[in-house]
Order: structure tokens, then sequence, then C-alpha cells
């Protein structure tokens, strides 16, 4: 535990600058007075790459790596092409710190809304492997815009990528009540990687034998998202499948407006990196309409990471009582939750 | 229309024996005297693979290519390795009669239960391409079960793949009232195809003005396909994401008990096949449990390819109308809802 936090802050774009700036205000309400917080801002994002053609420069990139943590808002802007951002900035990133452990916890908290009947009881988090599969880049176009144009997307999986991750699911299996960890993947079509990812499962699987297994090809998980979500304590599973079961995983368990994530680089070799699930919403976005829960969240997971166990438990039970409430109040704008909250984990 | 019908029928295995035979009930029940109705029973599945470690060869091929069209139950065997019967049977079927057009519709009937609250209406059909993406089987390992060891999966698009199905959406999108497209892809992060989809989509869009098109990324549509499935018209997407939407939209609209498909190839060069979505459900074969709905509404798809519309309609009729006095009934047999159907059809 760091008795003081050097942390990197990206607003990004659209609504990313308004929940950043109410996930700042209740980290410093939750530390002690004898933990320093020292924040600098970094203008990445859209407006810089409107501005400079720059998505994340080599300096950058330095610069970064001097912070014990990132808190990134979202990027992204109808006015720049899709990939370039996704790809220039937030995977780069990804992919340079070696966030390889992309963790989503999914909680259905009381009086928080869900598009599923009846209420079910959902606690489960999803390690999403964050340097591999079909993230990579790899693959290309040629005959580009012919009749005759053939592109391709290759996964790319190692044994080194998907060790890691899954001992890293155990260890967090093996540490919650239930102690279950479930694969998700396609091993049935995508044979070659799906080999790999379920012999290292099932050869790790035997140094945790207090931790129950199962495997569920990708599709029929997103069955059972809706149909039983309480069946998943842990779930481990690809860069891709990950990317799409956990946004399934948001929408039942309270919408992405409480949905955080952290990406995690476990050696601490680099800064890892915590961020809303949601996007920039340009269509809402300079309004104060944006729920800042999920940043919220995600400054939990920060602190959790840097070890303040204890601020981080305070942030997510100020969330809980704060959303435990919400049905009685009349629709508060973004500052408004944002105070709300850091009043709470001050008090 | 065809004045005979000469189908093969692969019962397949676990319960695709039992909703099978209630497929055939409805489809002999729905056509009328003057068509001929011709069957060839195939013993593909985890029996033959058992016996003679044969999944298809090309013997079988040849035969199957003589008939109409393929009715199909289900294939797989917990006792058959992941993936040998998937590649070696079913894969290998898609891709050797070119079924490009994987037809997916998906509605949710008056009186039939489903996970989201309230109710809401869903009445979309995928159209998932059937014979590229990552489903090719292109990749491979090296190192294999070492810690070294890398595994590769290749999406292969092409131009000539993507625009046929593309073509076939904008078609059935046009058919429709609503006259609504959707792609769906993860354009901002699979660039190389995602751009290839993109830009025909874009291109064919404008031969069709009356058609509104609008584009979600996969992880996205999970999201609307909970909180607002009403918003989907006709959906077209990639193989792999195409499974996996497909799953959430069975879970979403009653279920996979009710999930009807085709693997269609529009210009007839081969036989088109039609099997439920749900698999082989060892847990409830030979019991009598399994819902045949799906393959009785399969029986409808392959109709209405076939050319008779009129029959077609009347099993979907026959099969809302069953549906909707379900709740009142005492839980009915397999045999006793296909008696109910082909009552109901032949009435
Ligand atoms: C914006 C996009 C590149 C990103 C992803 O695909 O990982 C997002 O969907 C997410 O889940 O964080
Ligand atoms: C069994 C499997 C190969 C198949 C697929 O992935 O296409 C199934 O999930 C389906 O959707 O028809």
């Amino acid at each position: 535990m760091s008795r003081s936090i050097n942390l990197a802050v990206i607003p990004g774009d659209g609504i990313g600058q308004e929940v950043v700036a109410e996930g700042l205000k209740v980290l410093s309400a939750v530390l002690p007075q004898d933990v320093k917080l020292e924040t600098q801002e970094y203008d990445f994002g859209a407006r810089r790459y409107h501005a400079t053609g720059e998505t994340l420069t080599d300096a950058d990139l330095d610069a970064l790596k001097q912070h014990d943590a990132i808190l990134l808002g979202a990027i992204g802007d109808p006015g720049v092409p899709s990939g370039v951002l996704e790809r220039g900035f937030l995977l780069k990133l990804r992919f340079a710190f070696d966030h390889h452990v992309n963790l989503r916890p999914s909680k259905l908290l009381p009086g928080v809304a869900t598009p599923l009947a009846g209420q079910p009881e959902i606690d489960f988090v999803v390690v999403r492997e964050g340097t591999e599969g079909p993230y990579t880049g790899n693959g290309g176009t040629i005959r580009k815009g012919t009749a005759h144009e053939v592109a391709t997307e290759v996964s790319v999986n190692t044994a080194f990528g998907v060790e890691r991750v899954v001992r890293d699911a155990f260890a967090r299996a093996q540490a919650r009540p239930r102690k279950k960890l479930t694969l998700v993947h396609k091993n049935n079509v995508l044979t070659f990687a799906g080999h790999l990812w379920t012999n290292i499962f099932n050869k790790v699987a035997e140094e945790y034998p207090d931790v129950t297994t199962d495997y569920i090809h990708v599709d029929a998980a997103t069955i059972y998202l809706v149909t039983d979500p309480g069946r998943f304590d842990v779930i481990v599973t690809d860069n891709l499948f990950g990317d799409i079961i956990t946004d399934l995983a948001a929408a039942v368990s309270g919408g992405i407006g409480v949905a955080a994530s952290g990406n995690i680089n476990p050696s601490r070799e680099f800064p890892s990196m915590f961020e809303p699930v949601h996007g920039s919403a340009p269509d809402i976005a300079g309004q104060g309409k944006a729920d800042p829960t999920a940043t919220v969240l995600s400054v939990a997971l920060l602190l959790r990471h840097l070890g303040h166990e204890a601020e981080a438990a305070r942030i997510e039970d100020a969330v809980s009582a704060d959303l435990a409430e919400r049905g009685d109040l009349p629709a508060r704008s973004t500052s408004d939750i944002g105070d709300a909250l850091a009043a709470r984990v001050a008090g």
C-alpha cells in the first residue's frame, strides 16, 4: 500500500471529461490525509488527433510510464474514422503496457434496474485476456476496393499469454466464496486456439483442486447470461469473446452506466489503466447527463490494484447505497451524483 | 414450386432423432396430396463416427447432392472430442454445399416466455454469413503442448463472399414492412475485415434507397438485444458474430426450443440444409422431453425455400397457435407436440 499515488488522468472525449472529474472528486474524498495524490492530465483522444494527427507517440508512452496508474474516461468521436483511435490509442496502450488482465466485474446491486425479468442474483467477474487473440492487428488486405479483395484477421494465441491470464483467473476464483471458474471459448470451431486454451485451463486446474471448473461455448454463454446469470462466478476468456460478453454482462447487471473495468498488468512493470466500459457517448456529452458511477467504480478497482483495499471497499459501499436510493430520487446531474458519492465516502 | 420433394433426413445424435421424427410428421401432414414426398435417412453423427471413424466422406456428399434439401436434427455427443463432428461433419457440409446464407429468424410469439422483463416486441431475422470468417479452419499450431505453443485462427473474408450475403440481406430487408438492415461487426478493432464488410455494405446500400441502414458493433449489439430488441428488423453479420448473437437472439425470443435455421445456398447449386439452432442435448435424449418446435419451424423454412410458401405459413401459424395455448396445458411429450402441430396444419 503506497503512501502516494502519482496518477495519469486521461479524460478523453465526450462524456469522458465529465465522468473523470467525478471519479477524481471521489478519489480525493476517499483517500486518507497521509496519502499524497498527484495527478497529471493528458489530452489524448479526438481533439488531439484532429489538431496534430497524433494518437499516442513513444514520448507519450514514456511519460505515462512514470505514473502509478492511469484513469481513463472514454476515447472516440464520430469525426474520426472507425478504428483510428481504437487501434491508435486504446489498444496501443493496452498492448504497450501489457495489460493482459482485463478485469470486468458484474454485480447487480439492490435497487438497480435490469432488463431481465425476476431480478436475478448476478455477481461474477470476467477476466478477459487483453493482449492477444483477434486484437493483435495481425492480418491484412489484398486487392483493396476491388471485386477480388481478401481481408484477413489473425487471432494469435500463445501458451505464455494464455497461461498467465488463466492463472490470474484461478487465483481470483480461489479467493471468492464460491470458488468457481468458467472457461468461455469456441473450441469446437476455433480448434487451434480452442485446444490451446482448453489444455492450459485443464492443466492449471490441477493446481487448484478447490476451484470448481466448467467450460461453455461463447454462443451458449450468451444464453446463460440472460437465463441463468447466477451460474457464473469467475469467467476467463479470450480478448474478443471477453469484449462481447462483458457488454452483455453490463447490460444485464445494471447497464453500462455502472460497468467498471481495469486493464491490469499484474507484474506492475507498467502502469495499469482503469476505465468505464462505456464509450464517449457524444450524443449526451456536455449536458451533465452522464452517469459517473462506472468511472467511480473504476477508481475503486484502481485503489484495490494499488493496495488500498479499505478505500476501494468504501467506494463500492457508497455506490451500493447510492444506487439503492436512486429509485426514490429525482434525476441527478453527473456532478450531483459525484458529490453524493464523495460525501458518502468521506463520511 | 416443386410437385415432388426428395428430402435427405439426418436425425443425428441425442434428441435429434426425436425432433426430426416430429418434423417429418408435420411435413407429411402439411403437404398437399399431389406433392410427392420422398425421404432418405442418413446415419451421420456420433454413432457412425464411433463405429467407423468417418464423419462425412466424398461418397456421402455425392449422395446428399442428389436431394432437393436436407433436414438435420442435431449432431454431437460428449464421447466425441470437441470439434471432430463440428468440423468434420456440420461445417464440412455447410462449406461443401456453399451454404453462405445462414438464416435465423427470431420472433417472440404471443404467450411465449422470455427472460426479458416487459414482454418486448421481437421480430427480426439474422442473415449470418456461412462460409467465411473465422470458420474457415485456416490457422494452425506450432510447438504444440509446449510452453512456447502458438495457435492461430485466420478469419478469411472476401469481397465475393461478403457481397453475396449482403445482397441477400438487403433483398430480405426490402421485402419486409420495416425495410431496415443493420450491419453487425467489430470494424473498430478488426479493421481489415471490418472495412471490407462496411465498404461493401455501404456500396450495396446505394442500390436500395428504400432500405434504412445502420451499423452496430457486435458488443453493443448484445446490449440492444436485451434492452431494445425491437430496434432490429434484418441483421447481416459475419459467421462468428452471427453464431454468437443468434444464440442470444434465440434466448430472448422464446429459447432454443423454438429457434429454427436454414443453411441456404440461394443459387440452388447444392441442396440447402435446415436445422434447429439447438444441439443434441444428450442429457434429455430418449426421454420424449425435447421440444420439436424448432425443427418444425425449420421445416417451414425448408418449404419456403422450395417455393411452398402457403405450407410454410400454415406451419408457422400452427406453431403460433400452439405456443399461445401452451401456458394452459400440462407439459406434453415430444410426440404429443408433434401430433398437435400435425393436426393443426392438416385441419
Ligand atoms: C473501443 C474498443 C476498442 C474496446 C474493445 O473492443 O476492447 C471496447 O469495446 C472495450 O470493450 O473496451
Ligand atoms: C455446432 C457449431 C459448429 C455450430 C456453429 O458454431 O455454427 C452451432 O453453434 C450453430 O450455431 O449452428
